[in-house]
């Protein structure tokens, strides 16, 4: 089967569709958005998430507000774009593709001198020229990443990775999907991933799709496997990568970096070279954001919630794995083994 | 207040009332179990929980079974009470708590010579006496590890350790109630717990009845306060102790000390000394039982299962805290600090 795609321009309307998250695993529910505001709304509600589909998904915003406003005059209209670049950018803090994408939308706007009908125009082909880059930073993430994988692996994977947290293939999850394409026996041990599920709502959903064998386990639980030998790896994304290589990532990484690490499993850490931030020296400096202690508090289990009535919870919704916990970083430009260094984007001769 | 207990022996009707732990935090629920094989189900379907309390229902049933045959001949009485006895131990493999209990209620089937309406009395003695015995060891307990509470203190802390776990007055919450009443300011940091929430159903409760501040947080996020030093101390209870000190407890305990050592954040685990099993050389002889892999699934948000249809879960109950990673044992008979030797008992005398 072929990867499905998470976030598109719908031309006919000049709207953006997306997969709404928060229905999944029970249903695959398409969501309709029209403005910029509401792109910001659907990435602070987990509609939409995962660090690389966000970047494109405050792009496609960023053009919608374009279209949403192109009866303006063109300064106007420019003023709006960028209000709206500022709204998408406060939704997600922590996650730096957000901000890059924004920024590169930015330039549009700025190095834009002809009409408001062409800036339309122009600032949503830049936003699908982004998502088709996703698209491609997948396939060569995958393309360097299948060969750590070893047949007999058991992945402890964290968080949701895949075709959902990107425009199509996945990050961490596209790597594991293609070495079970190319024939790797493998086996994935899902984190559930508190609070959010991504890992037995998401990751669970799309390894069922592709048939890859997996069991799902609390995030809490992954020490046991790990000090066993029963997991060979670990992998995760990021949401941003200061340039000490310092992870950004979804909340519990760090601890699941610190159990494969004090068990000498290899632990490693697959994002698009985007996710870099080069101005974040180390990994303290990056914003954790907080996120509502409802999304701890609102279970049920027996129809019965899981806490007493009038409870507080205190939800810092990512963590940072420090460098030395990691064993290589997989991205699109290539594998890189300690020390890493932004730098090795110059080596390479894209920068 | 005065802490509740937990679990006691109905004189009136000669059968065992416990709290139905899987009730609360909703509801203060009062089960009755009227034989042996009533007891072990509850333990098995975590009615009742916690290392000390299912030692004292473990002593229970046997009573109970003693009361139940009670028109059988010596022999085929005691036959019966030692088959309880096995289905009782069965119930919950990793907690040995459980099967001293039991050892010691077969110790007076053996040693009793007389009639089998003798039998029931003893048997129901002695198992008062062991429930009575675990309120005055926890009394001790915070006694010793009082001492080990700094004013201001943030302490995460991993399942519960609380009255709920024991007959009465808690282990490691025991711990912390006391300092509480004796004015020290402090702030616990409640580990949720999964799969089943213990954290947040049984422990934000009781601290929620003895207005001690709290806040819930994921199992995973842990991490995240131990590395910015917004906890000061861990704590949690034991299920088995081995004879080097390593310690096996609620799935999750192994992480959380792991990141508390990398963050040189104190690791206190606590506990009777009746939790140690001096014929277990080392953790990894210590048997782990897997549960269910529904206790991981059977979650809803917002109505919705949190996981694909066919989804499986695989579910290790406890793990293993090697002795490296604890700063000390706080026990009934003082705190030991590192090593760990079993033999610390004997020098008090006790052994």
């Amino acid at each position: 089967m072929r990867t499905m795609r998470t976030i598109y321009w719908d031309k006919s309307t000049n709207q953006v569709k997306t997969i709404d998250q928060r229905a999944l695993p029970g249903r695959v529910e398409w969501v309709t958005l029209k403005t910029g505001e509401e792109v910001a709304a659907a990435i602070q509600q987990m509609i939409i998430r995962g660090a690389p589909a966000i970047g494109v998904a405050g792009a496609y915003g960023m053009a919608l507000a374009a279209f949403q406003y192109e009866a303006m005059s063109s300064t106007k209209i420019e003023a709006k774009i960028l209000e709206t670049g500022k709204i998408l950018q406060a939704a997600r803090p922590t996650a730096v593709n957000l901000r890059w994408a924004i920024d590169r939308m930015k330039k549009v706007v700025f190095s834009n001198a002809s009409s408001p009908e062409d800036l339309n125009i122009l600032l949503l082909a830049e936003a699908e020229k982004i998502a088709e880059e996703d698209i491609q930073t997948n396939s060569r993430i995958a393309e360097h990443g299948i060969g750590i994988i070893e047949d007999g692996d058991v992945i402890i994977h964290h968080c949701n990775t895949g075709s959902l947290a990107t425009v199509e293939g996945g990050t961490a999850l596209g790597v594991i999907k293609q070495a079970w394409k190319q024939g790797k026996r493998l086996k994935v041990l899902v984190d559930e991933t508190r609070p959010l599920f991504q890992g037995s709502r998401l990751t669970a959903w799309e390894l069922q799709q592709e048939g890859i064998p997996y069991e799902i386990i609390t995030d809490s639980a992954a020490g046991f496997f790990l000090e066993r030998k029963l997991a060979s790896k670990v992998m995760f994304g990021a949401d941003r990568v200061a340039a000490n290589g310092d992870v950004a990532n979804k909340v519990g990484s760090y601890m699941l970096a610190l159990a494969a690490h004090a068990n000498q499993i290899p632990v490693y850490s697959v994002f698009p070279f985007t996710s870099v931030d080069a101005s974040c020296r180390i990994g303290s400096a990056i914003e954790i954001e907080f996120r509502a202690g409802s999304e701890i508090l609102d279970v049920k289990v027996n129809e019965k919630k899981i806490a007493p009535r009038g409870a507080k919870a205190i939800n810092p919704a990512f963590d940072i794995t420090p460098n030395h916990l990691i064993t290589a970083w997989i991205t699109d430009e290539g594998i890189i083994y300690p020390p890493f260094k932004v730098s090795a984007r110059v080596v390479l001769g894209e920068e």
